[in-house]
């Protein structure tokens, strides 16, 4: 039997006209991946009505369509109505779920102080089934339904609000109708092998003089703010030993610039980890980074036994009044040297009270830059007891790809930091 | 002549996994929008074969078929020679491409200090063109390509990463072919109201007791960060005056509620320009949301004239240290309280030397969380010259979006201070 085949459709005019970012497309996708069924496609449709039911009557040839968005309780939602009309159902009214709707709109109502009446009219559309389809619960006013429609094959539809459907996405897992297609999928093998420092091209030429893609082996080469993440799909049973054969090519060509085998933390949950596991704690002074990369690390939770907090310095006064860095420098040198870098990196440990400090100052543009210090000049320093380090970069791309990929520099610079300091102490 | 329709067509094992967030599909969708050719879909899809070359093959019937990504050099990127057999054309190096790809990777591998020849075996890929297929130009070593392929119907195929997609966009748009479309394209017009405050429920129920959708008018409702976006497109010539009534019925409604009509500036954008109108500095001083708050100002390029900087304040000795506030207030009240927030708001201002400054304090989650502070608590205070005000908000949603909200909360909280100062001084 082939292995089941899945489609996730995402539905909203906000989305297809780029206003908006969709994060349940790549939810899906990764979860799916996760449990084996990697998406044929990931279809992003507005909420006109034909280009919806041109989309949901494709997905439903696969034996999984999982639909986000389009339950909500406005005239433009039109999920279950085209998902019953693809299928050749009917739609009726489930009493059951109106009720369940109801109580949950009053508890609403009550904690905003809004009218119930502004609920009243979505909720027996909201409690609308195609014949057939099942609840899987509630997260807000719209239930996630399941609906089996012939020969094994399961459509899903979401709610939209990404926390609502991560909220129900287990259950609809746990239905016995999805376990029977996650038991015909056969989750391939992986590898992954994360490099920052070699080019995606010099990855791909030893990947390629190794035997490469082909021969069940899908590979994939994947450059992300500086860093080049591999992963091998073992496709085919018995592939498994050309799989390891090329990750150990590519260990033994770039192996110094390998930071992550098998392993999906990010950067910055590394460097939480290595910190962690050293008993140190941390601290940033961002200048044109502007606080992303205090955003990164404390968007991993349990961050706060390591990460103390940090200065964004994006003034001269502040990275002297709040971190110390001498007057002299800053007129001497400008804001955008090797020396203030390290002086605010010194800094942060000081008036932190950290063991380690990152630091960033740069020109993200697209204004500020002159022949001397231009565009995507960034230098990146580090502080620990250890000692320290300061690095320069000139970086291509504009405000937004220059800031990333000082922020990855900034967090690779503390990881390999910690990791040499391992190595050289050993 | 009916409008003309395009698709969006982006390739990518690591986005169709979810492994990584797709850039390209909204930029494009956005920019389609705005040229008045809404897409009908923005399909992603991996670079297995057969997936790619029906996802081409469906793109093709479009007007106009744009695909972002599988350009590169390496084995897994075949959206050349896959559009090519789409189009029914063959595939040929075009050498003056191959000359220019060639002096353009001899610069790159000296930037980089790699050798030459890593680059090689990828020109003569990357210089091979679709029969009647013409480059539009180099960011990096892939051509953007576009070819027309019969009755008016144009294909475009962008480079993947970005920026490069970025840069070679506009001489897309720029060729004759693709301006012919544009010309056949009549762009809707378009009326944007956004809210902070009412529930998406209630926006509806006016827009449904005025008349809603249809009638020649597209309504879309969606809410993104307790923000409520309204757009309203006038899709058949006439119903103008009907989408003003519209527009003019919600601002009756929640008039006190609107921040912007027809602006689509992001509200750190607004905050930043308010400041900058009265000659006010800005500072943040921020707790659970560890950098987003400074991150989302200063992604605004000339954000350095207004925003001063910040202190991320995630330990309490942090708070005390670096904001001053007084640490009889944490003990006593604990570090999520409304008393201080205030006092983080208020040192930030004087600490760090701004005209306003704006505080949070929260509980993220998914740890952390008491019966009396649970999850989702978080206060949010701004103080300037004009004086100091703080709120309190219980959020739904998990960590990241509690952290997103806590941020939204708090630049609408300074922009409604400014504006509130404004009304109360004439």
């Amino acid at each position: 039997m082939a292995p089941p085949r899945a489609v996730v459709v995402v539905t909203g005019s906000e989305l297809v006209r780029g206003d908006r970012r969709d994060l349940n497309g790549p939810f899906l996708a990764r979860d799916l991946t996760r449990l084996g069924l990697e998406p044929d496609r990931v279809v992003v449709v507005g909420d006109q009505p034909e280009e919806l039911a041109a989309a949901l009557e494709d997905g439903l040839r696969a034996d999984l369509c999982v639909v986000s968005g389009g339950l909500g309780p406005t005239h433009d939602d039109r999920t279950v109505e085209l998902l019953a009309a693809a299928a050749g159902r009917s739609l009726a009214v489930d009493e059951d779920l109106a009720a369940e709707i109801e109580a949950f709109s009053r508890g609403v109502a009550e904690r905003l102080k809004r009218p119930f009446g502004d609920f009243l009219p979505g909720i027996r559309k909201q409690a609308s089934l195609p014949e057939g389809g099942v609840s899987l619960g509630l997260a807000g006013t719209a239930p996630a339904i399941l609906l089996e429609h012939g020969d094994g094959r399961v459509a899903i539809a979401l709610p939209g609000p990404p926390a609502e459907l991560r909220r129900l996405w287990p259950n609809a897992i746990a239905h016995p109708a999805f376990a029977e297609i996650l038991r015909r999928a056969d989750a391939p093998a992986r590898r992954s092998l994360r490099f920052f420092g070699p080019t995606e091209s010099a990855v791909a030429r030893v990947l390629d003089e190794h035997g490469g893609d082909g021969d069940g082996i899908e590979a994939t080469v994947c450059a992300r703010d500086l860093e080049i993440h591999v992963d091998l799909l073992v496709r085919r049973p018995g592939s498994e030993a050309a799989a390891a054969a090329l990750a150990e090519a590519l260990v033994e060509a770039f192996g110094d610039d390998l930071f992550a085998t098998d392993d999906e933390r990010p950067v910055e949950e590394i460097v939480l980890d290595l910190c962690r596991d050293r008993g140190l704690t941390l601290a940033t002074a961002e200048s044109c980074t502007g606080g992303l990369i205090g955003a990164r690390l404390t968007d991993i939770a349990g961050s706060s036994d390591v990460f103390l907090g940090g200065v964004i310095a994006y003034s001269n006064d502040v990275k002297e009044q709040q971190l110390g860095v001498p007057g002299e420098l800053l007129r001497e040198l400008g804001a955008v040297s090797a020396e203030v870098g390290a002086a605010m990196a010194a800094g942060a440990r000081k008036e932190l009270g950290a063991d380690v400090a990152i630091a960033d100052t740069g020109v993200a543009g697209p204004g500020g830059g002159t022949p001397e210090k231009p565009v995507g000049l960034v230098f990146v320093a580090v502080e620990s007891p250890f000692g320290g380090s300061t690095e320069r970069f000139q970086l291509p791309g504009d405000r937004e790809a220059v800031r990333a990929r000082a922020c990855a520099l900034a967090l690779h610079l503390i990881r390999r930091h910690l990791v040499a300091f391992d190595d050289s102490g050993s």
